[in-house]
């Protein structure tokens, strides 16, 4: 088996490769290739952990696996190590033999951005021309980052509940040498794509701060309870998500799902858009949402990826296991 | 983190270590201090392969992370590899990150051999003279083998659809320097111990084939629709199991149960036993009856027994990941 260790990734893992693997795992997913096993999270009653397995398996890139850990609210004021750990295990689907191990955290920052940025090439306008952000922690940055590389930007404008935040999200534009502004909730309205990357657990905008013909990902509400967006701009929007199932129980439609407001049905794949099975955005005015929960055949693409890269430029181990 | 390969596993992992780690966990789960995760069972429609996770956190033994995995039904015929392929990751659950990686074939086998043992400690009788073997596969001399040598036995029968199959009990119990004699299932009357460890479907022994006094361990039913034993055994005799959920859903239990011929309230845990919580047998002539279904637990618990003998005699490898 190979193993590519957490303090590899860096330098393996590049935003384009990131980039194709959820892209085409969407793809498989929606064309019912690939599927996501139920999940598993756990709170364990120690150090207030959750703690769980994302797991999938896609017939067509051949990945078979699960992501496991979880988040510890503890570790970086007692150890000086970040909260969210995970570790990505692979398995060969001819054998059931174990085929790999990746470290999991910097790579689900990756295809987290990763997916923002699909739902970005594949419904935004053309002409976007400014990029909003609502939150500006150390996910946000990686949201944006990916955004601006996707998408041909003139401006970056942002909020956060903190603003003393902002600056964090000015640096990444600066990278692209573009401006940056902070801006109000109202001052959204001049975003043509705006991703929202915030731990909310209740609704931070709606529809008054969204023009038409805008595109929004909704990146932070993966779990019961969580809400970024009213449920005035679920209902005005054309939603799409990575996985419906989630969405609607623990991501950002669950709250209009539950309220009546939308149906399972007005719900639709990024997949879908990829494959041309859905026409995606149809008209200048559209509003469209991306509603990205998450799920662990995002995992298992990037590690699939990693693991092949790794292989060819001679980084990580070979083990007899 | 540690890495301890399968072939390594044999010359680490003795049988009193792994009767120990089962017990220990058995009592843990008892206590409500160890609990097992919903376990994640699936057919993923390619090599007609069954792969899962069975995951749980032991609070006292601070074991936390899953056995993955699953039944490859094609390897032995299409590469010459055992059909079960499984392995265990274990995690800090003081940090969530990935503590070890261990082969978890042979565990398997050693750890479902353990529990039988266990239960015979617990709940046979202690002049227990004959060992009856229903079932010769490749598991059952492993449950053999664990059994002659946690009771002292004076004889071994045994039967199996196949009878040709019958040597392999018998140079068990040569191991042992103990008489072996074929049987027929009205023969198993002789046996003050018997244990099942069958694929079956159906009911192939019941109250006709058991004496009373005997304890009895139905090893093989681990799946819905699985059956060894009939349900008028069941009703007979007193029941225990390693987890009440899983007895009455994919275990031994499960026809009694639906069929309303028994409660999941008079089904006990073998760890109460073990805690003295519940009194185990009451008479020399109640038949007692352990289903054993096999949980994630048992297999984390062996697994970190197997982690700290292999650091201690320097076998496996540490890996900075």
């Amino acid at each position: 088996m190979y193993i590519v260790p957490e303090s590899a990734i860096a330098d393996i893992l590049t935003r384009p490769d990131a980039f194709d693997a959820v892209e085409k795992v969407f793809a498989a997913m929606s064309a019912g290739d690939a599927y996501n096993f139920p999940v598993i999270r756990e709170a364990i009653g120690h150090e207030e952990a959750l703690y769980g397995f994302k797991g999938g398996f896609d017939g067509v890139g051949k990945s078979l696996g699960l992501k496991a850990g979880g988040y510890w609210p503890h570790n970086l004021e007692k150890r000086g190590i970040i909260n969210h750990q995970s570790t990505v295990f692979l398995f060969d689907p001819d054998t059931g033999k174990v085929a790999a191990m990746v470290g999991g955290n910097l790579l689900t920052a990756l295809r987290t951005a990763a997916a923002s940025s699909v739902s970005i090439k594949h419904l935004a306008r053309k002409d976007a021309k400014v990029m909003g952000m609502i939150g500006a922690g150390h996910q946000a940055k990686f949201q944006l980052r990916h955004a601006l590389e996707t998408h041909n930007f003139e401006k970056v404008i942002g909020w956060n509940y903190h603003p003393e935040m902002l600056p964090s999200l000015a640096e990444v534009a600066a990278e692209f040498d573009l401006p940056f502004e902070a801006a109000s909730l109202k001052g959204m309205v001049e975003a043509d794509v705006v991703i929202s990357m915030t731990s909310s657990f209740n609704p931070i905008f709606g529809a008054a701060h969204i023009s038409d013909g805008t595109h929004i990902a909704c990146m932070g509400t993966d779990t019961v309870g969580k809400q970024e967006c009213d449920t005035d701009l679920i209902v005005k929007a054309t939603i799409f998500t990575d996985e419906v199932a989630q969405s609607v129980t623990l991501g950002e439609t669950q709250h209009a799902v539950a309220a009546g407001l939308k149906s399972r049905d007005d719900i639709f794949e990024l997949g879908a858009v990829i494959n041309g099975t859905h026409a995606g955005r149809k008209s200048e005015n559209e509003i469209t949402l991306f509603d990205g929960t998450g799920v662990g055949l995002q995992d298992l693409a990037v590690s699939a990826s990693i693991v092949e890269i790794a292989k060819a430029k001679g980084i990580g181990m070979e083990v007899d296991f």
